[in-house]
């Protein structure tokens, strides 16, 4: 038996430690999915204390501790910040089996040297530890991701951000990680939703050009996407909670554009035809550039509108959804595949039981010269855990080609989560090296820890082509 | 290599035989969801032989002898129940792999002492054994859960069920076990099925209701809730074959109600929207009352219409749904959350591929008081064995708090089933003393001891709050 | 620690060693369904090189080196086939993972006796080695099928095939294994394809009956149906990439089918009925003959409409799909079922989450006196699989009884693909096993061992009742 969460923590033979130690570990990350604040990076946010650091945003932590029973004063209401950490500590060693009993002690470890596990009888003498370490210049915002080896992070963004602390960042010499905006464009989309209206004058205002027809339209994202990449964005990200397809035209599209403009109603019909067609444009335009598209499907999200009232969106009352889409989604790279206009393209659902689907759909459109074009992303949200994990890479491995794989990414809006990466390299090396152990794989250490390190950095860094 | 069923039988680790022996063995059982018959129990009910015991009642046993190719005859038909014990005796070594083979000894070895495998060769000699021993008193239905240390079980009954016999064993000092029924209402809602009006004229007779409108049968339901709330029942369940969700208003169904009582037909939509405002009555009436609703989704039933004809309903001919449901699910607990008036909620799907849907679902609508309030739970039927309880478990642990899970339910119309909670709770310190073998557990046996005893009983104990 | 492909591969304990050496290994192979050309077999193929046996036609494998960023040209184009088969070895360390990894050096040892691995450093050397060896006569179409202990094989045919390749062969003595033909008419249900009425032709012109009408229509489909039963055949293989079911007669079916014939248009829903009609017919008529049927669900195929265009069909661009198909399924099988002329079947999908709903579904079905009438069929395709394997068999184990499974089929279009056969048995034998050495099966060698060889050989020789 190992001891809990000790140096070989998920190794679980020889080949797997020897792959963890010798090749995973010394690799940097690049960390092309997050959540991040560029502002907080910019500004080398410090924190007050523990709680503003690890729980002020955390949704994972919320939702696990009103499953714990706790009242929603100490989650995200008015009671104090160490009241709140209380809470926390009482409700993590319920947390057994789920990823935050992970994730949590290994961020008091790495970051804090806490050893101890976070529970009643321990929460006082390590929020009074976290605190006074948090003093500390190297415990803030910037002090996190130097230490965590991070050659770059990309953050994600609207096309109506002005990038304004992406800017400032790359302008000062004494921060050395590469930070760059992801180019998601949900809300351009969202022809159906209240707010499109406000955020199209928004686009105008940023891109300087007044949209009247589709012709504009494009051309206002067109511009927002060459400002993008100028501050070195090379990836964008759809979030497809539903994924949709309907044929249309830019004709079309303009139709609707117009009625949306002048205040009238558009059918599901138009606004699913219109989605298809700013999608497809937006992703000729990525092809065209050489970067590469995440898609995240399968979401269902905002579930209680009564807490949605209270606390609005993206604080823990979501979940995966059960749409069929493999269809809609075929004909969505399939046209872009038409004109050889397909950007590298993530595949990532909410949903674990997509995983086979999307690993063969992304399979079925790989072409050169990119090796592992289209493929299929992390075990996403709910499933960036042991077991999601797993079963994304065996799924990648057996359908697609593993050694290619971009690898983990944070998708995280806490500097202290750069340990994913951890537990990500060591589940993948104790994935490997169990393959070598049972005569699945060659004993050939050398080889199979480059493929190791590809996957940890290499490959993400070829992939996405980021300016390092 | 560990014997067939041994002491340590699915026990894999030194942990995990820790964690059964001395914590989980001893602990009685809260059978929250079964199908036994309160008759049977009233009466202290005795039988004539290991067939009428056995195979009389148990349509898992009848598919796999129809998958053995075993004639009809002496399946559900003619032939004398020895002859039938012999066509069982020789399928179950067939059924290696199946849970069948497991619970089929584990039930020979607990109640009868007999370690032999039921073989073509053993028959006879367990045929002898079983029936002399079905003479004995402790043999008899009341016997059976005595000896399996069953402090209360919950059956399964319609709302016009005169709950006689519940009533009878509560008045009855002489047993120890607490007998409640559990509210099933799928008959209130089925307004497009053929028998819904002959339902109705006995919900009018046991209630007293003349119902006339949306409002009477409203009223009729709920002296029926109260009714069986004042024979100790504290939870309700709803079969869902398919997850339905239209919008619609008390009016509505009153319109759609008069239809149905004049005879007329109800078209799919009314039939849904009538459904759908029924389920929210109940709903809200459980919530009042502080019960549990389990909502069972995702079963096609009675596939073969021949066999239908011939043998009836429940033996045999069903199988899992692939029905997509997940958005019509989370606007029905939504629509309960929205005044805060959703119930402690059990999630089942006959389909595991359901199970993460479930536990997200599920955790976007915890909240304060009650611990773990929404929860996947536990793998039922066709999933009631070593493979879907651990894909459950790992499910609702990564996804959830595995630490409030209420666990183990046999659903089984059969006295001998109470091993079903042995092979569950072996099956569970496995997976948990796997964790702390691999180290990704705390190596704290009284911590995980503790939680071990919730999961098998208190959790279950807390969360039903029946009077024990 | 065992090396890699040893003796042991896949076995990972003693009892999984002992039923592969002693029972597994030595069993014949009938191989029930593959897509083998007769004409090959007939004519005893001989291959110019490596490529041309290994490469030329091997869509899996195309399908990695395009994942690996391979240019078409090495693929499917104007290379060379040495060039071609440097490239396959620049990709295959690639594949680490993939069972093409396993497959392609299993081959590489059982036939050519190369235990090397396939790299850019040793392709050279095996290029000349395999070409030298492919110059001898046991390296040919039928030496290889010899070699490999094939007592018979099933390929996959067109209803309208002449089978005179079959029957040579049949009339061939100096070959021992017997090779028939499959029905599998997925032409004949394409009414709303745009070849359908040349392939009508062709149907009129072997049968010899005009089909003005669908009573003409299912008489020349039952010639065939007779004919193909007089060379051999006993299987039948129904594509259905996208399940349907609408209800009809017929009288509707003829109805429609004239239609056709005047070249009108066929609406989609006409054309799921007359689908339904057909197939039905098709049901009864191998019930009628004691033929299996086989279903091969929920596949996305020619996704990529430009290489399409380039290179055709089963060429590497197909996926899984994620329809849901569960009641439409069950409403064919039952149709069927009614009148008691549900033929042995079994159910295969592409997409894996399917295999609980096919296993209970299937197990709804069965009857008397057959065995396993109804089954879950092997991992199929992206599924053929170690863990496919796994799921496959863990799945029919406990929702159905493996102890009847009919086991492995190549589903290949290579002479060298037998191996897969090895494959499945030491995966099988190794489930197996693991059980025993767990304490969840008997150690009783002698019993698991015939099981073994039962699944192995013996059941597809029962079950499918081929004349051998």
């Amino acid at each position: 038996m190992t001891g809990f969460m000790g140096d070989n923590f998920l190794l679980t033979n020889k080949t797997a430690e020897r792959l963890y130690h010798d090749y995973a570990k010394k690799m940097p990350i690049l960390d092309y999915h997050c959540h991040l604040d560029p502002r907080e990076i910019a500004e080398n946010k410090k924190y007050r204390n523990i709680t503003e650091l690890w729980l002020a945003g955390d949704h994972y932590k919320w939702r696990a501790m009103r499953a714990n029973g706790i009242e929603e004063k100490y989650i995200t209401g008015d009671a104090s910040d160490k009241e709140k950490f209380m809470k926390w500590a009482e409700t993590l060693p319920k947390c057994i089996g789920n990823p935050l009993f992970h994730w949590s002690h290994l961020e008091l470890k790495r970051y804090f040297g806490i050893d101890d596990l976070l529970t009643p009888e321990t929460a006082e003498e390590i929020w009074e530890k976290c605190n006074e370490l948090l003093q500390d210049d190297a415990f803030t915002a910037r002090g996190f991701i130097a230490r965590s080896n991070v050659v770059a992070l990309c953050t994600t963004d609207d096309p109506v951000d002005s990038l304004e602390y992406h800017r400032a960042i790359a302008a000062d010499d004494s921060f050395k990680t590469r930070v760059y905006p992801t180019f998601r464009p949900d809300l351009a989309l969202a022809i159906d939703s209240p707010g499109f209206l406000d955020w199209l004058a928004r686009l105008e205002a940023v891109s300087g050009v007044k949209v009247e027809s589709y012709a504009d339209y494009t051309e206002a994202l067109r511009s927002r996407i060459d400002f993008f990449h100028s501050v070195g964005c090379r990836i964008s990200d759809h979030g497809l909670d539903q994924v949709f397809y309907r044929e249309g035209t830019p004709e079309e599209a303009d139709r609707v554009l117009r009625k949306a403009l002048r205040g009238e109603a558009v059918s599901k019909d138009e606004g699913e035809m219109f989605k298809t067609q700013v999608f497809l444009f937006c992703g000729r335009e990525y092809a065209a550039r050489g970067w590469a598209m995440q898609l995240h499907m399968n979401a269902i999200r905002n579930n209680s509108a009564r807490m949605f009232a209270l606390v609005g969106p993206n604080t823990g009352f979501d979940a995966m959804g059960d749409q069929t889409y493999g269809e809609a989604l075929v004909k969505l790279l399939s046209d872009l595949d038409a004109t050889d206009e397909l950007p590298k393209t993530i595949l990532y659902s909410l949903n674990p039981m997509d995983n086979e689907l999307l690993a063969t759909i992304g399979g079925s459109f790989n072409a050169a010269p990119v090796p592992g074009k289209i493929q299929l992303g992390s075990g996403w949200w709910f499933n960036d855990q042991k077991d999601g994990m797993i079963k994304q890479m065996v799924t990648l491995a057996n359908m697609g080609l593993i050694s290619h794989f971009v690898g983990m990414l944070t998708d995280s809006r806490s500097f202290l989560s750069y340990t994913r990466h951890e537990y990500f390299r060591r589940i993948l090396c104790d994935l490997f090296g169990t393959w070598v152990e049972k005569g699945e794989l060659p004993n050939d250490l050398e080889f199979l820890g480059a493929v190791i390190e590809d996957i940890c950095y290499n490959n993400a860094e070829r992939y996405f082509n980021l300016a390092l």
